[in-house]
């Protein structure tokens, strides 16, 4: 009861936010993918941060990233604001970029084959394709509303989600250095077709492969992609690289040479 | 040229903060050990956050704590003033104090094996004990100075460093739930006698191990700390949990069933 308190007031207070940006998701859905991930939220008005008694929520997304908080299934009621507001604001953009870029400085001083085995692994939700626009509607608010897979993968089938900021040039820069790319996706077969639409919409135009979850697969994510990484390098390839925004993504076996964590507190995937 | 220039621009803006906070450590040095890491800096003034040009300091931090930026010897001569306000607020208090509770809350559900094999294993520098006052001296500036290890063992030995924000109350829960403590840290054993002594002064006042590092040992901590876990294993200890700082800490083998990550965007050991 608690918690519906805090969300009803959270989402109050972000009513005229939710105006405006709603307008932007509507626009976004019927235009064509532009290179904007979502407007930035006005510095105006009620937007100035809340640092809520309850949890220090800068505390809370730090614990996030560092996977020192784990397990979780949805935000904190009281950093509904927060997330939102980093979210969509300058700084979430900034930390993907900064990441993209310490990928780039960090694949440009290796030394390829050249045989082609090369390979960068991309996680696809949260870190090439972005679904802050299903995330800011009023019935997920940012990861508080617990997940709804039906609603979720209604929204992955329009294939209307806007690239990560700073993954589309990452990705360019990789192929122009000789990486091949494998987008491994926790996503399930059945969505091939969407996933590959939206990733070329947005500038994802070629890879090596692209790797979704069969429909009988069981396990979590890290026994899945640790599996597929796996078969990878038993094929012959070289994981040079491995990005994600969930640690499961990055963790347990044949992780690569070197892994990059996006940011994300909106959800958890174990 | 550009970093002395930006660094001196820096020192000049935080000259009152100094003043104000070098009477705080000779206040410190000269009278018993308390429980504040350092006072507060004062929210006036010039303590307004800067938002230089060449570097979003929040994104460096953040790339900074998820392992993302590795190898680094310095700060950003441009995050000088970021990082020494993060660290003299409040914010880096409540960061520690946030992974102390978390730490807490996993350790209470472990069901103990009750034959004093159950281990916790902390590291000793920005995990129980904070070099903050030292770091703050403008001889150092929040580690853009490079690292003097001559001045930083002059510093170990006074032995008046301060506890992490929130470590000592996690020490004295472990400790009544049953945990044995072990310290393993990176200082040379030439520093037992301060190292102990400082421990104690703070409330760490007993342990079941205290390993500091062999004089002619010349690995690197992944591989010091890796080595000295598996020890511990083959001993029989079960290391239920695994804090520190960096995270040569907490990677490599034997890491513990569990680690947790405290903040530091001082400085960065492999």
């Amino acid at each position: 009861m608690q918690h519906s308190t805090i969300h009803l007031t959270a989402m109050k207070s972000m009513a005229l936010s939710y105006l405006i940006f709603m307008v932007t998701i509507v626009t976004a859905v019927a235009s064509p993918i532009d290179n904007q991930i979502h407007l930035i939220m006005p510095h105006s008005g009620s937007a100035g941060l809340k640092h809520p008694d309850e949890i220090n929520c800068l505390s809370w997304r730090l614990a996030v990233e560092t996977d020192n908080h784990k397990e979780w299934s949805q935000i904190p009621g009281s950093c509904v604001d927060y997330v939102g507001h980093y979210m969509l604001g300058k700084q979430y953009r900034d930390d993907c970029e900064y990441v993209a870029t310490e990928a780039y400085e960090y694949a440009k001083g290796l030394n390829l084959t050249g045989d082609g085995k090369d390979v960068w692994v991309f996680d696809i939700d949260e870190t090439t394709l972005s679904n802050l626009p299903y995330y800011a509607s009023d019935n997920v608010a940012f990861g508080y509303i617990p997940y709804n897979s039906t609603a979720f993968n209604e929204w992955v089938r329009k294939a209307v989600a806007p690239a990560v900021p700073g993954s589309v040039k990452l990705y360019k820069q990789l192929v122009n250095l000789g990486f091949k790319i494998v987008f491994l996706t926790g996503s399930r077969e059945a969505l091939l077709e969407p996933r590959k639409k939206n990733l070329k919409a947005v500038g994802y135009t070629e890879w090596e492969k692209l790797i979704l979850k069969g429909a009988n697969y069981s396990g979590n994510a890290v026994e899945y992609k640790s599996g597929e990484r796996k078969k990878l390098e038993e094929a012959g390839y070289k994981i040079r690289g491995n990005m994600g925004d969930q640690w499961s993504d990055l963790i347990g076996t044949n992780p690569g040479d070197r892994v990059f964590k996006l940011p994300d507190p909106m959800y958890y995937i174990a």
